[in-house]
Parts: C-alpha cells; structure tokens; sequence
C-alpha cells in the first residue's frame, strides 16, 4: 500500500477519487454491500478474499466516510457495514464499469455468457440501460458530445454556474 | 503486475473491467488522452509518470483495444495514442469518477478549491452536471431507486428484453 503514489494532491477530481476508491478490491466490497452483503463473513466468502486484505479494505471505506460500521451483536462484538450517502453517490461508478463490462467484457459468441446481472429502476419497474444525459437539453452525454474544460478557461460568468452556457468547441 | 488476482474470470461486468483498467494509472493516461494529449512526452510530463510505468500501461491499453497506436513520424519512429470506440464508451466511467470527486474530495471551506474542471456538453452548449436517467421512465437512476438483479432472477421473458418490466422490490 505504502509503496504506491497518492494522487490526492492533483487538482484534479478523477485523480483524488481513484486514490480513495481506485483499487480493484475497494470497488467490489462496495459492489457487494450494494447487493447486500453486509457481514464480514458474508463480504469474506462471496468475494474469495483473504481475511488481512478485506480487513485493511474496509477500514479504509470506513475511513473515508464510504461505509458505516454498526455493532449488531455484542456478546461476541460483530459488526455489519452499511453505506452512507457519500457511498450511495459511487454508484454511478459502479453501473459505469458494469455498462462496459457488459459491452465489452463477455465472450459474444458464447450464449450462455449473457451479462450476468441486470439494472432494475424500481421507479417505473423497468429492466433499463441507464444513459448519461443532460439536464439541460436532456439528451445523450458521451464522449462524442461532451467535454471537460478547465474551470478557469471558462469565461468568469460561468464559472459558477451549475448548467450555463459555454462557447462552443472549435476544434 | 504479476501478483495480483485477475478478475477476469468473475462472472461479474465490473469485476471483469477492473481487470482491464482498475488500476489508477491506467485510468488517468485515458483521461489526459481524452483532454488531447496523444504522443508519449506530452502523457508522461503531464502526468509525472515515469517512462517504464507509462510504457507498460499505454501498452495495456492498446492490447486492450481502449487505445489505439499510430506512427506520426518515421525518422526517427514517433507514435500517437488516440482512443478507440471501445475507449470512448469507458468516458461514462470517467465522468461518474469526476462528479463523485468535485462532490467529495474537495476542501468546500476553501473558495480557491472549486472543481477544477466542469462538463461542457456541446450538444446544448451548456456546462452541464449529467446523471444518469432512465431510457424507459426518464427519471434519475441513483442507488436508492435502483438495484442490479442476477439474470436468473429474472422472470424468463424479461432476461433478454432490454428495457422490460421487472418485478417490484419487496424489501
């Protein structure tokens, strides 16, 4: 762990979330406990990880405000996790990997590896793809049609808008 | 790299994409090449990366199919790195991992600190905060209105159907 580079310093907000949630094993405890895994031994078994490994992961989900740990027995001490608001908020994260993983990470030619597991939106009831989309115009937001563009070579009057307008690209 | 699990096999979507680019360095050479930097100097002092850890990740994810390598000079040999379709379906992945950051990996009592960056969707012109929303309904997909359901949990009819009615959550 100690040997890697944190990125936490960068002006940057993709590079100061990959240091917080940006290993593999991070992301999966969080995947489990979105399914409902909430036990040690529950996130132990499902995700065939070694006890040291899960213990250090979900200290620092805990750490970072990801997770909650709560006492459900005392006599012995047992704890479950739950996620807080600031971890329901990676959840976009999550159905982006699994958006991908589904598109591109299977064997097309072999039926029985259909993607594994489906988004439901319990709001209208609906098996779904969710879509990144604009709430302005409300249509599609992809890497065809959108871009980052540094706060400040945004003109000053926009810079602390939440949906205003920006010149449009030249290139 | 060697010693690390693959989660290749995983019959999960997101374990297999982390697999593939879950690791952090990998992630942040798509995003500068996403902003426009494309030959290997510009990647590697805009990132402070060192020459042999850049080396292994651009050619993890040529092999990957997520970039593309194309010689731009031949005396001496000069490549660019351009992304793929494959690699601009990963952007959902990088805007998701921005939105989480801008939200919670900032000092908010410092006005210095605001988000470094802003989407600009150049569809509308407008600097946008996108979120996913449903393709059925239209309404926003979050953790608390959606779940994933294994496809063997779903009614046969609706394993198929990409935008098919779902039994209610009971929980």
């Amino acid at each position: 762990m100690s040997a890697r580079k944190t990125f936490g310093t960068q002006p940057c907000s993709i590079a100061r979330t990959l240091d917080v949630v940006g290993d593999w094993w991070t992301l999966l405890v969080l995947r489990d406990v979105f399914r409902g895994a909430h036990r040690f031994d529950e996130l132990k078994s499902g995700l065939g990880i070694a006890t040291n490994v899960l213990t250090v992961r979900l200290k620092r989900l805990t750490d970072a405000g990801i997770l909650e740990r709560r006492a459900y027995q005392e006599h012995p001490p047992r704890f479950e996790y739950t996620v807080t608001a600031k971890g329901r908020d990676l959840y976009p994260v999550l159905i982006a990997l699994l958006q991908w993983g589904d598109r591109y990470m299977r064997d097309e030619s072999d039926p029985s590896d259909a993607p594994p597991r489906v988004v439901v939106h319990d709001t209208c009831g609906h098996a779904i793809q969710p879509a990144f989309s604009c709430p302005h115009c409300r249509s599609e937001v992809s890497a065809q049609n959108a871009r980052t563009v540094a706060r400040a070579d945004l003109p000053r009057e926009l810079r602390n808008a939440r949906s205003a307008r920006a010149p449009r690209r030249n290139a």
